[in-house]
């Protein structure tokens, strides 16, 4: 299968579906037929990310590469995780995969240039195990940007309750309590905003935000976009028979 | 994959991400780990289904039956199709396939039982392939509903166009087109439309309906239900490990 994106979701099955939907409307396409070939494994199954990088367990890495296989045996050519935690294991997952897998940090950092955003502070609303891992933090640092993450109350009761009540389906609790999350790292003076675990941008986006002061920076819009770079980069793409 | 939903999509992907939405808010789910693992094959390149119903070919269904055994062999254990045209070869598709695939018509005249409408008009809003076919006509007939469809002028400029603008994107433009349709169906004593095409309930839906006289079911939600209604009734469901 040419050109055909593997999704590795899942984590959680609602914010694959807004990843999905973001990749369908990033893409020039006025007929069905223009549109990019996609395989999902959304297995939601997989055990709780943040919960195993505090307990320096790798247990997601077996499920996860498990779904690669499979996405790969459909003819997957390319994969996306739309789970920024889950990018805790992105080097033991491209270890010894001959096909690439985009990273959301890179995806994010993109947007952020293509935005002209090129200094810190960045505030950052995700998951503790995503902060804890440096996730963003690490690749964010040799760009030259600082991350700010919300104090320890704040990330319990605003940002990891905030996103449990998305998955819940609690969308207005959700959005009270992330948005009083990033009202906090704007009083630490950050104007850009990375919404970095990708519940988020379910509740917190351009539509919710009535702030001049704030601007989110979606990292599940971001992967989407690189999604889409990816397949109309491919050399020759619009020759190539499916 | 015990459990597992395939979903053959692609027909079009916009409306493939809505279904993959739907079935996941009808899932009774606190967590992630609660939520159906699902397989998407979503390949938008199979041929137009309209065309080639009025054509007389049955090119698509040679792409569904690979999409299908795509799905197999990820470990989904039941199928569900969400476009109303592609189940023109429903008969053709099952035929030799061991495991379950789910009627878009038949999971709409369940929601429609589960809304006391037990007698028709009911009016019919799909693809010009849909209605040839007469997909929901034969098996409505058998339950006592008379199904109104528009008249040819509203079915191309109404219908054919509101659908084709929802593939583009133009969302406004898709709405307005396909309310005029609506109503000319209102006009003929139809109060129950079923928006039997995956893309309308994209523009016409319970938060854009306005109008008391009209109540609109949506083939797509119907077979999310159904989609979620075969995964709790499965045997032992708690008990089983993925």
């Amino acid at each position: 299968m040419n050109g055909a994106l593997g999704i590795l979701g899942g984590m959680g099955p609602l914010a694959t579906a807004d990843f999905f939907q973001k990749v369908i409307k990033a893409t020039p396409a006025a007929r069905d037929q223009e549109h990019i070939p996609i395989f999902i494994y959304s297995v939601p199954q997989v055990p709780d990310r943040t919960e195993s990088i505090l307990s320096g367990k790798d247990e997601p890495l077996t499920w996860m590469r498990k779904g690669i296989e499979t996405l790969c045996r459909s003819g997957a050519e390319c994969i996306a995780i739309p789970c920024n935690t889950a990018h805790y294991w992105y080097e033991k997952l491209v270890d010894g995969l001959d096909i690439p897998v985009l990273h959301i940090v890179d995806a994010t950092a993109a947007s952020l240039a293509s935005k002209d955003i090129n200094e810190g502070p960045i505030g950052l609303l995700a998951t503790t195990g995503t902060i804890t891992a440096e996730v963003y933090q690490k690749r964010f640092s040799v760009l030259g940007y600082e991350c700010i993450t919300p104090n320890p109350d704040t990330q319990i009761n605003g940002v990891t309750a905030g996103i449990e009540a998305v998955k819940a389906g609690d969308l207005d609790n959700a959005r009270r309590r992330l948005e009083a999350a990033a009202n906090t790292l704007v009083e630490q003076n950050c104007h850009a905003i990375v919404l970095g675990c990708t519940e988020i941008p379910i509740v917190l986006n351009s539509e919710t935000n009535h702030s001049p002061r704030i601007q989110y920076l979606d990292a599940t819009q971001s992967l989407a976009e690189a999604s889409v770079r990816w397949h109309l980069d491919l050399p020759g793409k619009k020759q190539r028979i499916i």
